[in-house]
C-alpha cells in the first residue's frame, strides 16, 4: 500500500520529488524551534497546482494524510507531520508574477519567500506590508495559512487583509482558483478569508494574489528607552494616536537586548533602560520632525536613539528582530514558545503577573518577552524548561484568557497550542469549526491532528 | 402546527411582536425597489440575542425556514421570504454601545442603523467608515450579512475590513460570540469573516463588535465634469494614484444627473457634461491646495464644482445618492438592477457595449449607469423592463462575467442573482460553499433559496 503510494506520487512529481530518506526528511520533520520532531512516508514537492492536485488526490485514495508545508519556519508545530502522513511541500510553487501597476497587486505562488515577493514589490514601485523576521524562509502560503501578522499590523493589518484571492486544491483533490484580482466581489462565501488561517486544515494553497501598498519614501526608526514596563506601556497608546504614519511599534526588555548584544559582539546604543520601544513611522517629507515633539512628550525616557537612512535603521531593528534567533539558542532545550494579545489597558499589569508566574513555576527557567506592542502583542518565551513538560505554558495561557487576551496572536493554533483553544473558544465555536472542517475534508485528509479539536 | 409555532414564538418575544396579518407584513415581504414580493408566516421581532435563538430553535424544532432581515434595503431580494418562511425581523437589536477610545470600536446590536453608529461614532470624535445612501435603514446586521460596500470602499475597503468580531445564532439555535475586540486573535478559523457576506444562510447576525477610524477634521469634494466617458474614466487612474486622501470616487451620466436635477427642481451646478467624477478627499489641512493641481491636470474636464463646507459637499453628494431613489420612480414597473465590478481597463469600453446591448435587446427601455467608479463598480440599472423578462439582467451579467468582471460587487447574489453565479463561480467552489452550508446548516433552515445553489 505505502509502496503503491510512492510509486503513484513518483508518477506525478518524478521521483527526485519524492524523498523518503530520514536524513534527507530530517528538516522537513522538526520545526524552526526544534522542539518538535515527527515522522512522514515522505515529503513530496510538487512542481505545479495541477501535480499539487494529483499528490492530494493520491493520498486521499490512500487514506494517508497529507501536511502542507511552506518555509517551515511556523512556531506551533503546524507543519511537523504526524506519523505516516506524507508533506507536501510548495517550496518550487515559487513563481512570483508582475506587479499590475493600475491595481497595486501581483500573483505569487505559495512557495515564493516573503522576501521574493517583497522584493518583486520593491523593483516596480511598491511594498507587500507583511514583514516579519522570517522573511527569507517563510512562504506566500505559510504566512496565508497561519494569517501571519508581523511588523506592520498596527498600520496595515494581517495578512488577511492583503490577500485579494487565492488558488487552493481541496481536500478532495479539486482546485479553487479566485486570482481575478477584484477587489468588489461579493460573489459568495469568503472562501479565501477562510482559508487564511487555517494553518493547512482545509486545503492546499497554491497560489495567491496579494495586494501591495505605495513604495515607502522614506522612514524613520526610533529606539526609545524606558525606566520601566510601566513607563513604555503608557506610551504606546500616545504614539498611536499621535502618529499617523506609525509603521511598527515594539516592545523589548534589557535582558533581551543584552542577550542580542552578547550574540553579536555589539553594544546597545544606550544603557539603563529596562524597556525599549522600538517606534518607525513611514511617509513623505521630514518624518523627524512629526517624530520628535511627541518622543519628547513621553514620560519616562531613559534614552532615545533615531535613525533615518536604511542601513542605521536597520541596525536598530536588529535590537528587536535578532530575539528571535538568539533565545532559540539560549540554554540546551529549545524555548517554549507562546504568542499572545493581551488588552492594551491590561498589557502592563500582564508583564508583572507573568514574570512573577514563570519565577514561581519554574525559578530555573527564564523568561523572554518582546513583540508587536502596538497590537498588545506579546511573545512570552521561557528557556530552561523540559521539552515535554507544559507546566508553565498552560499556566501562563490560562492568565492571559483570564486577562481578556487571545492565546494566540499571530502564529495560530497548530499541534502545540490545540490542547488549549478552549480557552478563548466556546463549545458553539469549536463546534462550528469541527462542522466546517468536516464539510470540506470529510475523510479527515489534510493536516489531522492540526488546530481543530476532535468533535467531543 | 403553524399555530403551534405562532404560539410558541409568541411565547418567546411576546405576542405584539409576532405580526401575522397580511397588510403589516407587507413592508417586510416586499423589497426596496417593489420588484419582489414574497409571502410568510409571521413576522418575529426579538427583543434580545436570546430572545433569537429560541426564535430560531423554535423554527428548526418546526422544519419551518427563517429569513433574517434588518433594514430590507437590500438590493438582490436576499430578504425577501419564501412562501411558509418567518422573518426575523432585527430592528429591535438596536443597542449602539460607547466607543473605545483606547482601541477606537464600538459595539452595536444588529438591528442598530448606520446612521446611528456613524452618529455614535462621531459624538465620540470617531468615524465608522461604512457608508452609503441608505444609511438611516439599513442596518449592522444587513450590512455584515451583505459585506456592503458603499462610497469609501477605494479607500476603507469593504464592510469585512470594519468587522473585529460579531454575535450570531447558528442555524442550530446556538450562540456564537466574539465581541472581545482583539485584533490579534489567530485562535481558529474566521467565522466573523464568513457570516460576513453570508446573506443571512449561515445564521443570525445579532450584534457587532466594528472597527472605527479617526474622524475626518476636513473634506472636500469636487464635481468634476467631462466630454465624454473615455475621459471620466481615463481620470480614475490618476486620482487614485496622485490623492492619498481620496475618498470616494463616484461615477454619474448626463441622463441621471438631469432626471436628479428634474425630481428635485434643482439645476446641477453646470451644464455640457456627458460624465461626471465626484471627487471626495478628507484630511486636514488645506485640502484645496493638494486637490487642485490633479485636477487641473486631468484631460477633457468641461467644467468643475467644488465644495469644502458641510451643506454644500452635501449638496454637491446629492447629485450621486439621489440616483437610486430618482430611478426608481421612474415608469410603471420597478427597475432592473444589476450591480457589477469591471476591471479598471475594461470599464471604458464595457459603458459602450452595456449601451449597445440594452439599446438592442430593449430599445424601448432606458438604461442608468453610475457607481463608485473608483473600484470599478457600476450600477446597471434598466427601467421600462417588465418586471419577470429578465433578457436584458442575463445578457448584462453575461457580458460583464465575459469582461473579466464580477456580477456582484458589492450588493450580493441574493435570490436576484442566484441563477447566474456560475458564470463567475467554478462547480468546484460552488461546492464548496455548498458544503459549508450544508455543514452548519444541515436541515436548511436559514433563507434557503439565497446565495447558494441547491447541490447537482
Ligand atoms: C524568526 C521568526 C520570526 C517570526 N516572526 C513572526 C511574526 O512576526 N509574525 C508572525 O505572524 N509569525 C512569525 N513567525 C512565525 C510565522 O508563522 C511564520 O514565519 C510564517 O507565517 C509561516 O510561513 P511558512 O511558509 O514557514 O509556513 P510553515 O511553517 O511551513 O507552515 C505553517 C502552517 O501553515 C501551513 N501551510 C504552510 N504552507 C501552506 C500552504 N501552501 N497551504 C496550506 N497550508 C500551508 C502548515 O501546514 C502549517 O500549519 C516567525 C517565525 C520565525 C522563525
Ligand atoms: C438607496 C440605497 C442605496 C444603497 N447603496 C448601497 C451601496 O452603496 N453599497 C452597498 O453595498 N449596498 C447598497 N445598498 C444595498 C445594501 O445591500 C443595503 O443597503 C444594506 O447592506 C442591507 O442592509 P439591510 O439592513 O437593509 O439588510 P436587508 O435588506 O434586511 O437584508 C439584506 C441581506 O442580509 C441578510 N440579513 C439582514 N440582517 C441580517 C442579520 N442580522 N443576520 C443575518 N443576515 C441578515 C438578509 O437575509 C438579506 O439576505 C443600497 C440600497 C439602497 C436602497
Amino acid at each position: 500500500m505505502a509502496d503503491d503510494l510512492l510509486a503513484a506520487l513518483a508518477e506525478v512529481v518524478g521521483a527526485t520529488h519524492v524523498l523518503t530518506d530520514e536524513g534527507t526528511t530530517l528538516p522537513f520533520r522538526t520545526d524552526w524551534t526544534g522542539r518538535w520532531t515527527g515522522e512522514c512516508r515522505a515529503v513530496v514537492r510538487p512542481g505545479s497546482t495541477a501535480e499539487a492536485a494529483a499528490v492530494v488526490r493520491a493520498c486521499a485514495a490512500a487514506g494517508v494524510p497529507v501536511v502542507p508545508q511552506g518555509g517551515n519556519t511556523g512556531l506551533v508545530a503546524g507543519s511537523v507531520p504526524a506519523v505516516g502522513s506524507v508533506v507536501v511541500s510548495t517550496r518550487r510553487l515559487d513563481a512570483v508574477g508582475e506587479v499590475d501597476d493600475s491595481t497595486g497587486q501581483i500573483t505569487a505562488g505559495a512557495g515564493a519567500t516573503l522576501a521574493a515577493v517583497q522584493a518583486a514589490a520593491a523593483a516596480a514601485g511598491w511594498r507587500y506590508a507583511v514583514d516579519l523576521a522570517a522573511r527569507d524562509t517563510a512562504t506566500v502560503g505559510g504566512t496565508i495559512a497561519t494569517n501571519a501578522g508581523g511588523h506592520h499590523v498596527v498600520r496595515h493589518g494581517m495578512t488577511r487583509r492583503h490577500v485579494v484571492g487565492v488558488e487552493a486544491v481541496l481536500p478532495d483533490g479539486s482546485v479553487i482558483s479566485h486570482l481575478g484580482g477584484l477587489v468588489k466581489d461579493n460573489t459568495g462565501y469568503d472562501l479565501a478569508g477562510l482559508l487564511c488561517g487555517s494553518e493547512g486544515t482545509l486545503g492546499v494553497i497554491t497560489a495567491a494574489r496579494l495586494a501591495l501598498v505605495p513604495a515607502v519614501e522614506q522612514r524613520a526608526v526610533a529606539l526609545v528607552g524606558f525606566t520601566g514596563t510601566a513607563a513604555a506601556v503608557a506610551a504606546i497608546g500616545p504614539l498611536r494616536r499621535r502618529l499617523p504614519a506609525l509603521e511598527a511599534l515594539e516592545l523589548v526588555f534589557a535582558d533581551g537586548v543584552a542577550a542580542v548584544g552578547e550574540a553579536r559582539g555589539a553594544r546597545p546604543p544606550f544603557d539603563g533602560a529596562a524597556a525599549l520601544l522600538l517606534v518607525e513611522v513611514a511617509g513623505s517629507g521630514d518624518l523627524l520632525e512629526g517624530l520628535a515633539p511627541v518622543l519628547a512628550d513621553l514620560d519616562g525616557v531613559v534614552d532615545t536613539a533615531v535613525a533615518t537612512d536604511g542601513p542605521r535603521c536597520e541596525e536598530l531593528w536588529r535590537w528587536r528582530d535578532d530575539h528571535t534567533d538568539v533565545i532559540n539558542q539560549v540554554g540546551d532545550t529549545p524555548p517554549h514558545k507562546l504568542d499572545v494579545t493581551v488588552p492594551l489597558d491590561r498589557l502592563g499589569r500582564f508583564v508583572e503577573e507573568v514574570r512573577a508566574l514563570v519565577a514561581d513555576l519554574a525559578p530555573a527557567a527564564r523568561l523572554w518577552l518582546f513583540g508587536h506592542a502596538g497590537d498588545g502583542n506579546l511573545h512570552v518565551n521561557v528557556t530552561g524548561l523540559a521539552p515535554d513538560d507544559e507546566t508553565v505554558d498552560r499556566a501562563v495561557v490560562e492568565l492571559v484568557a483570564g486577562s481578556g487576551g487571545s492565546i494566540s496572536a499571530e502564529h495560530g493554533i497548530g499541534r502545540a497550542k490545540r490542547p488549549w483553544l478552549h480557552l478563548n473558544r466556546t463549545p458553539e465555536e469549536i463546534a462550528a469549526f469541527r462542522s466546517i472542517k468536516d464539510a470540506l475534508d470529510p475523510a479527515g485528509i489534510l493536516n489531522p491532528g492540526v488546530l481543530v479539536p476532535e468533535r467531543r
